[in-house]
């Protein structure tokens, strides 16, 4: 199952709005066939494991990440094709939450006499799907916060200068995290201050993450990294309602895709924004600052998963904090993340932390 | 040697202003002596090692983490001691940077006939005896600083509330910490706030630091935690030259020791803060913050090791930062420390950090 979770990951990032799911067929200890979800979502990983498999994959047992599919959608169903091709037993740590498949992929397997086994490595897997069911559920994808900076908490000195805080190693690892997204996303302000081109260089991947830019009002610059490349590589740009429209035909005519998000306040709603860029398809969103996205994400309790990257330098109290103000009352009002790994990435640190359970 | 060395550590905190040396002693692969450094410097770890080895310490190996002494101190030469058992081989990582040792505690023995063997682990030893070699070399301790606050590097929020940002774990790993120093300092600011004992606390440890508060004004409360147990733990004060001297007499009148140091602009020089502490014996000094403390330290470059405390939550702009204003100019000028170690420790992140060697 473990290997099955490692296969499906692969498609992470490049299957939206599909979930990526891996599958790997055992017959007498042996492995027969390993599958994981195509690009755009189709094939998935089950026929694939199943037409490597041939023959063998009569009496051999399945592991897949995810409950089987039910239902006749672009492809015929999954749990069909694991009747079809005699597998004895299936094992998958999860049901599904689309309430198309929802527990009925197991319940037809059950029918055609195959044995079902669910539970294995389920924490896993929930972390795996968890933009897949984010969106099903809520309509949103999860949201991966990325900060990186200095070990005082600043991303950048107080005249701007942020290149480079944290070392190449660590700026590789961002790269295999966008990878890994269906979408990464800035706000406006870093958009202005870094120009960043946000696509995914130096690992031999040639699947791009749609780039998104949260900004209210459009004031982004026409002649930056992001306009010059909107025809090769997807820009969304999420804006108020309210945006000026001859900018909004300027980036249109540059190829981004608009969408128009509901404005709380001074700043757009980042429910609102996370609801559109679901609507639009995005399981999961890198998400790279700056502060007040960043702050305004993490006030509403919407991010879902947090990496560090923290350089051993000091920045002081005039530095650009990673996160603006959140309008904190009390300390137990914070949002807390519980730690899943920390390690040295060449000269800095990187940690990983995931949303923290609140107790009612 | 590493045995050697993780044994001289245990006298760390407690032997200053002498240095925590260790002492093993093998004979034919069996170790028959073990010793490091008494309470207060004296006795030394080799007398005590060549005692536990008695007769078997003729013609065996003597690992001491530092060059034996060779005059004619508080206690006899180590080096005749050495001689005396008819040791046949030193091995010692470092020169003793003593004016009175420096190289003629090995010229002593190899006069002797003993072989000599250095630079064995001496990278580590020379960690950990950096305090003592700053204090002979420049005249002040070694300075560990402490930052323990949120992933956006805030140690308080808006209103105060520091109470608890990090879990027990690394509380207890702070108590540690403390006891491995001479001394535990925090600014006038800190002592104001948080009302502080600093004292080592549910580790078994009978003997504690010396507390430090630096304070200009010496406007500290008289009736806080400090004020009351200054008879039973040593409280140590670094004022301004100005201070009010009815302060001065009621902290005299406390019990505690008042060292006066320079002003350098509107706060107190913090070369000269840690060169009356140097010349009051201190070796090794732990530096809990606040933020203006650790800031002046690192605008001038003088913290040696860094101690970081990361919790999992986030606290926002409005919060208090954990380092204060620098001033800094480019991100080239910025204090800049290696790695030494990141681990979890509990729901916490600990990294440990020492100064990086400035690119002239």
């Amino acid at each position: 199952m473990a290997l099955a979770l490692s296969l499906g990951r692969r498609g992470q990032g490049r299957c939206w709005p599909n979930p990526a799911v891996g599958c790997v067929i055992v017959r007498d200890d042996r492995i027969v066939g390993r599958g994981w979800t195509g690009p755009g979502g189709r094939p998935h990983a089950e026929p694939i494991a199943l037409e490597q498999a041939g023959e063998l994959a009569r009496g051999a047992t399945a592991y897949v990440t995810l409950e089987p599919c039910s239902h006749h959608g672009q492809t015929p169903p999954c749990a069909d094709a694991l009747i079809a091709a005699g597998i004895a037993r299936v094992v998958a740590p999860l049901q599904d939450s689309d309430p198309r498949v929802s527990g009925q992929g197991f319940e037809r397997l059950r029918m055609h006499g195959i044995e079902v086994t669910t539970g294995v490595l389920a924490d896993q897997a929930a972390r795996d799907h968890a933009g897949f069911f984010l969106r099903t559920e809520q309509g949103r994808p999860l949201v991966t916060l990325k900060l990186a900076g200095s070990f005082d908490g600043r991303i950048a000195t107080a005249t701007g200068e942020s290149k480079w805080i944290t070392g190449p190693q660590a700026r590789r690892a961002v790269h295999g995290l966008r990878a890994r997204h269906d979408a990464v996303m800035v706000g406006a302000g870093t958009a202005r201050a870094d120009d960043p081109s946000l696509t995914v260089r130096d690992l031999g991947v040639t699947h791009q993450p749609v780039r998104v830019v949260v900004s209210r009002h459009l004031d982004l610059p026409l002649l930056g990294q992001l306009a010059r490349g909107a025809g090769d590589v997807p820009v969304w740009l999420c804006h108020g309602t309210g945006a000026d429209a001859e900018r909004i035909r300027a980036w249109e005519g540059l190829g981004a895709r608009l969408l128009p998000c509901a404005v709380r306040g001074v700043q757009l709603d980042p429910h609102d924004v996370l609801r559109q860029l679901g609507a639009a398809g995005l399981t999961r969103v890198f998400c790279e600052g700056g502060s007040a996205l960043a702050a305004s994400l993490l006030a509403e309790d919407l991010v879902d998963e947090l990496v560090g990257f923290t350089a051993g330098l000091a920045i002081g109290a005039e530095g650009l904090p990673a996160i603006g103000a959140l309008g904190l009352g009390r300390l137990a009002g914070a949002p807390r993340f519980d730690l899943l790994e920390t390690r040295a990435l060449g000269p800095d640190v990187m940690t990983r932390w995931t949303r923290a359970l609140r107790e009612e």
